[in-house]
């Protein structure tokens, strides 16, 4: 049997990160491990976010330890990329860089804060699925 | 204007776990955050999902502090159910457990091991999504 698990190279990880805009930020706060989804823009080699005050912005801050994951998936294929980094709040004009990226909140709330992921490791894998039951509804 | 965004109560964030089956799953590992999509069921009040040896396994039996997200989106809404809570490997006849509920892994790669988690913060979100460039498209 062919390996179901393929992995995706460092091109085509870039490439599937600047094809969404949508993902989920892991962090640490006070010991703790948090999953939050965010919105985010890939900007050369870097990832963009917009945060309000809170625990989000807070966490990076006290601990710039951070990972990242984005996925697709459907009936019979599936992909994901992973990555691992550093997180800081970008001060003053580094922050313009945001505006110059298609970082596009999903939801209208005051999210005023650029944070810059820095990937240090990436990782991609496809998945052929193997989801008998659903040949079966 | 009213609030984009909704609290899921603790009902409808179990309702909106059963109905998926896969999620991401964010522990720690020597010091470190990390990130991985999985599998999963809802059994009683807890999360089961099936993992081989590797980091993700590694990483819940030495801190077992984990969190885990899933997410649905459409062009104009977005719901979202966050956790956070222990992990802990199943043993001897426990790990039966896991064959009574619809864990389905998606790949067909050998993973023994059944890992249980048991949420000790659980909050859902709905959001009205504010995305004007899908309608310029």
């Amino acid at each position: 049997m062919s390996d179901p698990v393929r992995k995706l190279d460092r091109d085509a990880c870039w490439e599937f990160l600047r094809r969404h805009e949508f993902g989920r930020l892991a962090f640490h706060l006070a010991g703790e491990v948090h999953i939050t989804p965010i919105n985010y823009a890939v900007d050369g080699q870097t990832l963009l976010f917009r945060t309000s005050e809170g625990n989000k912005l807070l966490g990076v801050v006290m601990n710039d330890d951070v990972a990242f994951e984005i996925d697709e998936y459907s009936d019979d294929h599936a992909t994901s990329v992973i990555l691992r980094g550093t997180a800081r709040v970008l001060e003053g004009q580094e922050a313009y860089r945001a505006d110059n990226v298609p970082l596009r909140p999903w939801v209208s709330t005051e999210k005023h804060t650029v944070v810059e992921i820095t990937p240090t490791e990436m990782s991609g894998r496809s998945f052929d699925l193997d989801k008998p039951w659903t040949h079966m509804r």
